[in-house]
């Protein structure tokens, strides 16, 4: 099996190809896409030993040149010394507008990929090849690119469209089942925000938190619905005036617990799980969601292996601060994305402090 | 006297408000523009120390809290590493997404507070306030954005578009006399390509080398005509895939011979009137131009006091060389706009090299 979605943005509209055992067709499909002749390949060491070889290949019967520029392993690379070193690639090689950057990788790689090539030569041509789930599902749809700052995670970056995502989901066989939870935990969101009928899919799954164990036909039913809710939710918002804002479901507290941890003893997906359960005590407080709804999407993160609440040596006190400095404070008020119902979310600043210190300091214990 | 031209893109539209002695009613202009409250100030120390003190009373009169942030006077500081300390300066003043960077500066300053606003948080407002001839009718207009590389001009940057861009020309008059004439460089650029009305006011004019002795109403059609020659161009081709590149007249030369002189020796607007008169010559060698044509171009740079010849002490190998990485290049062939009446000219990559040794050859000689 196999799916097309069509991502139709105003001004760059672009496919997302999900078909599992498709990379050793890449070449193929990047032809009809009118890209130049040079590719720079942006991988990890990691992931390009896994796959480096059957996407070079590819390519190259394609009648593509490929240059292959690693980025070490780890979110402490996702600097802009890292960019800088993908321009001197892109110089040494004399890449032109035309040119491509390919990531082959999971959302760093991606999301540095993507940075690079928005801003190199004011833009060149971009495609998405993600490895992990994550990255699947969250990081190469909807045209967020970036990098950290050394005070604060993806400060810094742009909007920058590809011209396409090419997902094949057997890659997710190598990826370690850490990582492969952390996607899921994107995953949930989506039926918590958007897709109640994915929600309740997820809900009557056996497993879900390896993905060997997971049913192959729910893998990409869970790319395709989650794919077309980002797609469908940048369609309507795609720099992220409005509408948009409700992907930071979870993220909110998540970035905050990710940060404080140096991000490394809690990963991505794993803050969102813990913000997702810690928005949604905080919509039970604020009378927006009932307590079975926030019952059973807590149950689905613990079914999926995720954590669900704060760790203990996290301060209160440290938590509200660095929420202070959220990019999604608007005018001084830490702005939160709350769940109404299942597969609904309401965005509101009018979230009292002592609420929130409440709820924050419920999550570290054990749940309720 | 005031003029207002509208920038019809088609996600971003914006105004270019030229106004004599307009600086001091900034912050009224700006109140309009639904700006969050706060300004983050990007200017050097000379043109801080003439026309900040005006630009902050205004902002904060209007209700704007102001933060300034002032960059080494330069190209050579126009890198990755100054946009980097503008990061730092909204980080530590808790600039958010609706926050504006303002422009209070030359073609350096308005490149490099564009590209921070067009990665900082993935985009902040952005409002350019040209202080310079040349800032004024070409680097404020068309959004383009961006730094150095080590290796090269303006390889990294972004397209983003400002709110409004603010034009008042009385602020030249602190402008040095050579300055003034690199941006007299651009303003014939116009008339050349695009505008034959321009030229001929421009062939007409008593005086055009100092804005002391330019007729003030010749000034402000100068500035109207310029912005609206650009303006129309970049409408029709915001992201530079064919029309815009018409605007890079003279400047594939003219980067080369700025780039080999350090970008001291031939400044910018130096530099294009250079290679005008070189692409003038090979329009007439090619056919394409007739040499009265050619013989008004040149006289009329001349008359505004800029270089016409090519400095005798580069080599043309190097030259050569310089202009096979130049941006502009297609798969291999470099892309030169040649003139072929007053008022239009046409995109080739078939210019034979041994053509081009010749005229940069002729053009380091005498004129003809």
């Amino acid at each position: 099996m196999a799916a097309v979605l069509r991502v139709d943005l105003p001004e760059n509209a672009y496919d997302i190809a999900i078909a599992p055992g498709s990379l050793p067709e890449i070449g193929t499909a990047l032809t009809p896409l009118g890209l130049g002749k040079k590719i720079l390949l942006v991988s990890n060491r990691i992931v390009n030993k896994y796959y480096g070889d059957t996407v070079r290949e590819s390519l190259t019967a394609a009648g593509f040149e490929v240059v292959t520029h690693l980025i070490p392993v780890g979110e402490r690379y996702k600097t802009l010394n890292s960019i800088q070193k993908i321009y001197d690639s892109a110089l040494e090689h004399r890449f032109e507008r035309n040119s491509t950057f390919l990531a082959l990788g999971g959302g760093v790689i991606g999301d540095m990929t993507g940075f690079a090539a928005a801003t190199w030569l004011r833009g060149v041509k971009f495609v998405q090849v993600p490895t992990t789930l994550l990255a699947m599902v969250d990081a190469s749809v909807g045209g967020k690119t970036g990098v950290n700052h050394p005070r604060g995670k993806n400060l810094i970056g742009a909007f920058y469209q590809p011209k396409l995502v090419y997902i094949d989901p057997d890659v997710l066989e190598t990826l370690p089942p850490r990582e492969f939870r952390a996607g899921m935990a994107e995953v949930i969101k989506y039926g918590v925000i958007w897709d109640a009928n994915l929600f309740a899919q997820l809900e009557a799954a056996a497993h879900l938190d390896t993905v060997q164990t997971i049913d192959p036909a729910l893998l990409e039913t869970i790319l395709v619905r989650s794919c077309q809710a980002k797609a469908d939710v940048v369609r309507q918002d795609e720099r992220e005036g409005g509408l948009r804002a409700i992907l930071n479901y979870g993220h909110t507290l998540g970035h905050a617990v990710e940060s404080l941890t140096g991000y490394k003893v809690i990963n991505h997906g794993e803050g969102v799980a813990i913000g997702m359960v810690a928005a949604g005590q905080l919509g039970v407080k604020l009378d927006l969601w009932d307590t079975a709804a926030a019952q059973r999407q807590d149950a689905l993160i613990a079914k999926t292996g995720l954590p669900t609440t704060i760790p203990d040596f996290l301060a209160i006190a440290d938590l509200v601060n660095i929420l202070q400095n959220d990019k999604k404070v608007q005018d001084g008020n830490v702005r939160f994305i709350l769940p109404t119902a299942i597969g609904a979310v309401t965005i509101t600043d009018q979230v009292p402090a002592a609420t929130l210190k409440t709820v924050i300091k419920a999550c570290q214990s054990a749940m309720p």
